[in-house]
């Protein structure tokens, strides 16, 4: 059985803070580095973590770390940039919720990156913003981030002439910006469902995928709210971390945050109507089905009594009282005639009821 | 398959802030300009961007571009009236929410006009009020200032006697009163199939009118809540842009915008009302059509298996234990007499139930 | 078709504001004016706007008028009330909300005044209170002023020897204690809902009515609310045409309002009650229903089978095997003792699932 | 018709601010006198209000009035202390809210004594706490402060040896001490429904029961609630009626009302879970019903269609084409075979949906 | 019966407040104390309260009480730490909602510590934090404090090292993440239950364990909230008896809360979800079912009447009217022929309906 519910990963209750317990099937880290200023830029991959270049006043350091599966490359990293062991607890247990928290020279800021593929992924992304660094934390390779690549290169690049604080803010940006791809394909999804069930009755696997859609919908609108008021306590962060520029570029991250938001519940609102019109359609499919079987029955159940009434064996013989109708010249059209009055008034009755016009004009 | 959800325009994820990217389909740009003061008015229509005149301090000019559709043409309007660039991407951005971004020189305010031809439309008017001149960018052609245009002519006028914040009151007020037909005719479609559920059982085409009247209600009241909070935000903004007098009738707007939101309040739970009414009339219909079915194979049933049991044919020569009663001088009248019996029986007890003398009243 | 739903009447958008446009259906305005002090009473009854006497300071004027149709004569009123042209448009364009307007030299409030003679309507008071007047504007003749007139003629009434904000008090106060005998009507029609649905299967007619009583009571809910709301800004209001005395006594018509708030809420919830009732009663119905269907048919279909077996032409003079149990001498006692056997075992069958016994006790 | 909901005693609307209308139906008024200081103690039983002894600052007076059936009595105790015509009049009025009235020189409470004998009955409290002295009125005898009545007897409890605030609190916190039996109650008959919905098909009358049980917690939910916003505004009175002392026990019982309200949503929250889990069961008893009926059916259909297909009355004699099979050697054993094939294959193909082994294992 | 509900110990109201009665089924205190510096550790188990060494300055004390049983061996522990009586009231009266109390020289902190053998329990915890020594209450034996007393061996864990402060936080802390097993054993339940609804017609039993997991939820959410708001309340809380170390690492558990809350919430509306997709499904089912019925019924009955009607015994003798079918040549092969003619028509009647289409496909 796979687990669809977040799950929280084992950590002994009563362990001491601050543990770094490594996930084992977490893939081993590989460590890139970008170090540019206004002129020059600088691209080390897959260096070992002695190899990080000293963070310099006059350019801006991006430390990237893919992977979280080794304990000492890990702490050896926390130790080079003086992180506080209860925010690299946070780094390694991912499943955090989004949060800033201000550290006396860096902000630790924890972000989750969507991905869809088949089913919906939140990777954790932890962000240290210090002076002239940002070092961000990915669990597994694969990031919304090689278009800021791109950027980083052209030399007249806003983010070149920026700091890093600006760095930081294109980060997120591309962060919460992954989530309108997202929300397109469950409005596609959704509006694809709502025509399966116009079109007919609605099938099983029509069903469950609502219903396995309204749990994705809901674990993205946790998420999207989660980034809203993330970024709402950026905003209201006031230290000199982040400047005036990347706090108005912020800002209209924030706004980004409020449209997804607004999306988000758009979609949750389609999924219960979705869910309401499901039950109006099969209470009603349901409504002619019982109609069809009324109709048939209350038809032909008189008519086979009838069939079955002359249908007895009492012989004539005996006594004159017994089925004399089977011996009158005209007993047979008669039968016949009654049974087909029988039939008719029924019908004239289910019109009047309004039965039959309506389950032909359906 | 139509898009029947708002759908965010797909912009690359970690695209540069402030890049201003065409939507290919959109109509070009339509210049047009009203420059006028307590005497004299001037009408440019249809002009390039160079031809825009002089924004004057005696005067009050109003630049309004219809059509989003040239990137040259916006960028030369931008640079003119030196607009911030994460603005310009607002503005060719549609779908932004109602909001209220104050900047420097001038306020900037996003407003979304409804309009209903066949489906619900929502066009975005972004709104820039400077010194001595408002700027308005529109979707496309068709607007709802016609009725401004008209009373700008007249000289004695109250918005040619008072500055522009006047005419971006007046602007906002008839976005804002665009509503309230749109409201009258939700109302109507909801009294509408109110009879219909009260008349008949409903159709498959009611539960779906019913739906979609429930998305658009459901969009619509999204749109007054942000523009409550928008006018809510205009009126506690504290700068000199917007005048004592101005301001005096942007509170009566406000007050218009709650009046909206507790109409489509009212609505909202008009439609809900609605669908536990379908659902409470077609379960009693149900119930109905279920007891007619009980009624008649309850009756019939019997009467059958009497019939039958008449109609089996053990001989009589064999044994005289056989089928004795068809033999019996009263055999057929005693038949027909527990037939009639079994029948009146199974009547009186469901009229003992309540369900015919049910059936029939209703 | 009538409309049920709360109309906008429909005013051009875009109209300049301030513009009084009258409903043609409106009645024409009676004006009524009662000028009072310590000792003596002046009453005018039908006068016209020119006969509205000075008010004074040492005595306390009440100018009642009652009925919008007149253009003319309300703008007479207006201007010699000096009432801005804002809230002389809401006091025409009813269907406003329960609000407090402070305007320098007096106060605008709106209120809601309900009645019920069949179908529930809420006529607009406005009630301007000056200094030493009180003006109020009522739609159309029928009110709940008339103790309050009453009162006024006894000279040591505490009307009579307080200003006029003890009589605008009286007016708000009679205004809100008429919403009670509203309230105990809702409650008593819900009783009887519930007993209907209590006694047997609800009708169709139950069902509607419940669906309109739920939205008379959202509608006065909703009424009650803003009153409520009402309330506590005018006791929030610091300004000097309220004394403290007038201030205490409407701290006890707050109260009231809460009280009010209160039983609505107690109403709305009643009422979705009584709708789970409803479905859950019917779904039972309903299975008993489809039990006594289910128990006649499993019981008489394999009666009916076995009557037809014994039916069957097969010829035994062709062959041996050719329904050999019709010739058997015991044949036919045989076969009603399995029929007998076959309905015996099958009560047995339902008696232990308990489908008889439940049926029974019902 | 009882009636259900609580309902506001008639008062012509206008009347008076103040007036104190007496209920015909409420008991007359007895009064009860305890005074006490340290030493001593005096308890005078049914006297007149005249004979209510003087309040003495070195004792504490608590003077009990049970009934309001007498205007000229309750006028005279209220001149006696003191108390505002607003404040008599909602004594008077009984259905008010829990509520804290602060007047100059006693504070007035509103409290709802429950009960619940058969039907839930809330008794309203208003209890004046002014110096030195309580003055508790009660609407009927029978009220839950024997056991401090009792403890008062004891020259070193702790109310004898505190002031009158003291005697406020104990009086507070046996009313709210009151609700924990009734929830128990409450809790007891929830699990009990829920035994009932469990064992077999609910019956009507648990349905009834469940409907009224979740009215009166809505009722008690009401009352909690408000007991505990009045607490809350207890606490935050900071004149000095309330000792420090007084005023920590007071903190206590505000904690027992949060727990109150703690557990009423718990009850709240179960109401609605019975109702699901009805509504669940009533649905999958239905759908066994209704599969035993189409086993049923389904099978004897086929078979009774074949029986009577082997009894029509085709003569032979006429032609070779009319019912040969009747004339055949094996023609009745393999109409036997053919409707035990049909039989065998229908149990297959119902055993392959999976209707068979379920209705069995349920 | 088991009572499921959480239930008041029933301690009759009006009680002096303080009062310590004791539930005569709990188990009898067991003390244990630990006293540690850096250097040394010293534990007694099992001792008198007699016993119970004095607090020092310069080491921790825990004093660990097991088991609330005897009125005397907690009063005497009460006076020697000189604990307020309403206090005590609240340890030994368990079910309290977790909270925060302060008091002059300790804070009192009520916690609940869940366990889950079979059903849910929340045991009530005491936490009494004072100068250097740390109190604990339990209910009963088996607590998540093991881990703790392990880590206070080692002489340089961070316990050791920190002061009593720095105890309290890990024992917060331990009953906190207590909580994340059972969040797992919940998001097992539910995905098994989901598990089940999508494979087959869900079982009687599934609904009542939906259910039972249900109410399960709701408790712990509850819990959850509370100890959120408990962690919220103490981080606010400004004494020195919580240090600048501690509260740094209580604003992790703080977090920790968080997170449970936000899984809980994920838990329950799993929960809702669950019971919607119940309620789909089984409507669905029940209409498949409805259908083979009415395709059955649909098929047979019209074939039922014609083999019916050529069963009837008119007698040709009599009249040539009289069942001439009978006697044609090739009567049986044209009455099967209008046999086969009426299924194959109703069948693709069916098809056409796409009933039979759709009942094959699922």
């Amino acid at each position: 059985m796979k687990h669809r519910h977040d799950r929280q990963r084992p950590v002994r209750p009563g362990t001491a803070p601050g543990t770094i317990s490594i996930d084992k099937d977490a893939p081993r880290p590989v460590i890139e580095v970008i170090q540019f200023d206004h002129e020059s830029l600088r691209r080390l991959q897959n260096i070992s973590p002695d190899a990080i270049p000293q963070v310099a006043d006059d350019s801006v350091t991006w430390i990237d770390i893919i992977g979280l599966g080794d304990k000492k490359v890990i702490q050896q990293v926390a130790e080079r940039f003086d992180i506080h062991s209860l925010a690299m607890e946070d780094v390694v247990n991912t499943h955090q919720r989004p949060k800033l928290e201000a550290f006396d020279d860096h902000l630790y800021i924890v972000l989750q990156m969507p991905s869809r593929n088949g089913s919906l992924e939140l990777e954790q992304i932890s962000l240290f913003v210090g002076k002239n660094y940002v070092l961000t934390w990915q669990e597994r390779t694969g990031d919304c981030f090689d278009p800021i690549r791109e950027r980083l290169v052209l030399p007249k690049g806003m983010i070149r002439t920026h700091g890093n604080d600006f760095l930081a803010y294109a980060l997120i940006d591309a962060i919460v910006d992954a989530y309108f791809p997202l929300l397109n394909q469950y409005s596609d999804a959704l509006d694809e469902i709502e025509d399966q069930l116009t079109v007919a009755l609605p099938q099983q696997p029509v069903i469950q995928r609502l219903h396995h859609l309204r749990s994705e919908i809901r674990t993205v609108r946790r998420a999207v709210w989660s980034h809203r008021d993330l970024l709402a306590s950026i905003l209201t962060y006031d230290g000199d971390l982040i400047g005036r520029d990347a706090r108005l570029h912020l800002r209209d991250v924030a706004d980004h945050t409020l449209r997804l938001v607004e999306m988000m519940e758009i979609s949750r609102d389609s999924c219960s109507d979705l869910q309401d019109l499901y039950l109006s359609t099969v209470s009603l499919k349901m409504n002619e089905v019982m109609k069809v079987l009324t109709i048939i029955a209350t038809i032909f159940m008189p008519l086979g009594f009838i069939a079955g009434l002359y249908g007895m064996n009492f012989s004539r013989e005996v006594s004159p009282w017994n089925m004399p109708e089977t011996h009158w010249y005209y007993g047979y059209p008669m039968a016949l005639a009654i049974m087909i009055g029988v039939a008719v008034g029924m019908l004239c009755y289910f019109r009047r009821l309004g039965w039959i016009g309506q389950s032909a004009s359906n």
